[in-house]
């Protein structure tokens, strides 16, 4: 067994982001008093989403790495003896801004970050008006617990970011997660989005053998353009193991601090079973670097009778 | 509304081809009376799961493209006017064999073959003994009722696979499979292997905005080199909607044909809100054509103090 205590810090936001701070680094903390070295904040858990609307007042609240930020992440790391992993509104340049996670190690320094590669765009989450995508790729970060697969919330639903973290020699695969519901949604569509959402990440942990841990906030946050109805985030934050079982949750509508044993040794045990990284079929996946594969790069439409050997698809 | 319904073949084996073959065939002509418009058999539906052992006398079950299998299936396809995926233990030259999906149009002409790409190996499933590699790519085989993204069992487990499909225009994701227990494993862990086989299919769903259809075996089949106890076939075929919803789901011990409809509609509406496609990271996919990443190539050991801006992870 090699067993590590993670806390995931489940936070509703105000328009405070002091206040916000603050909540969040009490939870830290705390989460450390019960035993937890690796502790994992929201997306933008300093503020509200303000990617609901587009305004450009909201790039002043952007900061740089280090900054004040991650010195109040590296303190709290240093005095509490764990490792975080933090999300900074990053201000890079002039006008050069990444949603960034930072992980912090035990001894107060800036492990790494990662900057979001997979950046949404639509209604709620307008993403491309505020961040450039990230160029860290998906590499781990090395902390003093292990490799840490750091990616951000709508890298969740792609596959090749998880896998390539899983073969930079992840051992956790982690999600700052900022995503809710929209309030006229019907019942039935809401729970939908939520079966997707933990199904997309437990298959994370299927496929690559490495435990998930995805943090997400809670509550409704108005949207300040007053173009909807705003965002209900669904919180119920989780961990999986490395076989993709959920072995914590937390509510969908309160604040909370999850608590999780994750298993490192788990993914030996399970690729000894599972083989994926031994079986990829790496000589027949380039086309996976394409945007889309024309349809007539084949024969396909020319029809055929089996009894002649021919085929529609010449292969 | 763009339905195809579908029915899923979910075989017991007997240890007799012909038999074997005539209940499939059944199955398309009772299914196709009730409506089935498009009809996916097992993995290898015509015999018992001979890798279990490596015997070299089960090469005399392959058959060529076209050879007596793809004739009644396309008679079959032919005469009850639907789609059939079938599989065929496949004799391509001497000595060298496929796990070969083939797929006959409703005029019984071969639409196309789809030749296994991943190979698994290990105990129960001695297929690389059996098998060569596929050659034929990840590209959907072009039908009267759509661009079937035909796979094969172990296919499921890598979400490359899926993808690749999806790229290439596939509309329905298909993979006859044969998978079971270990009867001496324990209850929890038989279902959640049935959880994980479950879930990861259920994600290609949502990766990529497309329905799943799966067709399992059910049923012990000894192993007739008696080091092993045997297979438990697990059955629980099932149908996913394009948000990878379990529409239908098969028993994990009656052979049974299942019925349900999907809609290829589903995928462009979907899309419209999860737009994966628009914003995958091509430019940064390229490590997932590697075997494996080695840790030495960024200089993640240097350890650093965020207060001075240089990072352990420098990215």
């Amino acid at each position: 067994m090699n067993t590590i205590h993670v806390a995931l810090v489940q936070q509703r936001m105000l328009d405070d982001c002091q206040a916000n701070l603050e909540t969040g680094l009490a939870q830290v903390h705390e989460a450390a008093r019960r035993g937890a070295q690796l502790i994992v904040l929201c997306e933008l858990h300093t503020s509200l989403y303000f990617c609901q609307e587009k305004s450009a007042r909201h790039f002043r609240r952007a900061q740089e790495i280090p900054g004040p930020l991650t010195r109040q992440l590296s303190h709290a790391a240093r005095k509490n003896r764990v490792v975080i992993v933090g999300s900074v509104f990053e201000k890079r340049a002039r006008r050069l801004y990444h949603n960034t996670a930072v992980v912090m190690d035990q001894d107060g320094s800036l492990a790494g970050i990662y900057r979001k590669m997979h950046i949404p765009d639509g209604p709620g989450y307008y993403e491309k008006y505020y961040f450039a995508p990230g160029d860290t790729g998906f590499l781990p970060i090395q902390t003093s617990l292990g490799r840490l697969g750091v990616m951000v919330c709508w890298d969740q639903w792609f596959p090749e970011a998880s896998r390539m973290m899983a073969l930079s020699g992840a051992e956790v695969l982690i999600f700052p997660t900022a995503i809710g519901w929209e309030p006229d949604n019907d019942d039935e569509e809401k729970q939908r989005q939520v079966q997707a959402w933990q199904v997309i990440q437990q298959s994370h942990a299927i496929a690559n053998n490495l435990p998930v841990i995805c943090t997400n906030r809670v509550g409704h946050e108005k949207d300040l353009s007053s173009t909807s109805m705003g965002i209900d985030f669904w919180g119920q934050s989780f961990v999986t193991d490395a076989f993709g079982k959920i072995v914590t949750q937390g509510p969908a509508d309160i604040a909370e601090t999850l608590h999780a044993e994750i298993d490192l040794g788990e993914t030996q045990r399970r690729r000894q079973v599972w083989p994926y990284l031994q079986d990829r079929r790496i000589d027949a996946y380039g086309d996976i670097n394409k945007r889309f594969v024309e349809e007539s790069r084949d024969s396909r439409s020319a029809p055929a009778s089996p009894d002649t050997g021919s085929r529609k698809t010449r292969r």
